[in-house]
């Protein structure tokens, strides 16, 4: 519709769903006809850049306004308005697509607004592709697993739904790898580095 | 899962779009499996009983306190905390389904939430049964209607969107009305009422 660029994002202090997640729906987005694209509001870290060169995607570019670029954007990951964009009150927030409980938030008019308590983003996101008859790419697919795989702890972790290891099972197909060896490769990678500064 | 009762209710001063939609869900939800009932949070107006006498459905049972009953609600048609139960704060908010902008809400833990920019709740409502592979009862899709054309006021207003003018058409067929002739009629029993006061 807009010919204005919308910024897709997810939280501060990015995990590899907020880096996936935004990724992700902005290739549906754009497939979709959409000017989108994904931004980030903080460092890459270790276990998440580890997923990015596995499936050979560059991390999203960086930003720390949004408002000096568009006034339009979608969150992803989480909702708060602490963990967003500094100036997130100064732009019109379209959407949301996120797992967690909802606090200091709100917006000025109507909005499309998807969470379910799930254990990941990246699970929302399937169910958005396959009601808009799209399927991922290999790539964004590899991501959306990495996601699952960080948020769940490879599905050990109390929030980990039926519908988390659904969707990973059925992108694994897709991404072509071994769950649980791939999984605990990427957990080791972000377990590895994580006593480093990212500076090192 | 649960054996607790879920209550689903919309706004307090309910008009249709309220009354239809908690009616509605609660629909789908029994369909589903799951124990919830519809209930208002105040009388219902002229316009709304001449929709609930149209299509033979009784209007829901009137509550002042959620809590008193059970520890589960699901919203429909709103979620600020002002406008919701009194008691809103000692529930736990499972489910919002809503049109609406977000703003004086929270809750304590993950949920369901599913707002879309659209001129009705029940637009929404239609694809939640298609997505569960479900289709309103000729009942229940005559009130969704209903719903339609009061928020809409017959499609004029300017929050119509295309989804909404589609929804009523696809349900004018399960409903079995015409939708100009019954939408006319339907907004003048609300006009005719309206001066009067609703104990009379
Ligand atoms: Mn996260
Ligand atoms: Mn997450
Ligand atoms: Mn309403
Ligand atoms: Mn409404």
């Amino acid at each position: 519709m807009s010919e204005q660029k919308t910024l897709i994002f997810g939280h501060k202090n990015p995990d590899t769903d907020t880096i996936a997640s935004a990724l992700v729906y902005a290739e549906l987005k754009t497939r979709t006809g959409e000017n989108a694209e994904a931004v980030r509001l903080g460092d890459v870290a270790q276990e998440t850049q580890f997923a990015l060169d596995h499936f050979g995607v560059e991390a999203p570019r960086r930003i720390d306004s949004a408002s000096e670029e568009t006034g339009s954007v979608i969150l992803v990951d989480h909702n708060e308005f602490q963990q967003s964009v500094d100036d997130i009150e100064n732009v019109t927030i379209r959407e949301v697509i996120d797992h967690h409980r909802i606090a200091n938030f709100q917006t000025e008019g109507p909005l499309l607004y998807r969470a379910e308590p799930v254990g990941c983003t990246a699970t929302i996101l399937l169910k958005l592709y396959k009601e808009q008859g799209e399927k991922p790419s290999k790539e964004m697919a590899g991501l959306m697993i990495s996601a699952i795989i960080s948020d769940t702890l490879l599905f050990k972790s109390p929030t980990c739904t039926k519908e988390d290891v659904q969707a990973a099972e059925e992108l694994a197909v897709t991404a072509e790898v071994d769950l649980n060896e791939y999984g605990l490769e990427m957990l080791k990678a972000g377990a590895d580095m994580s006593s480093k500064s990212t500076e090192e």
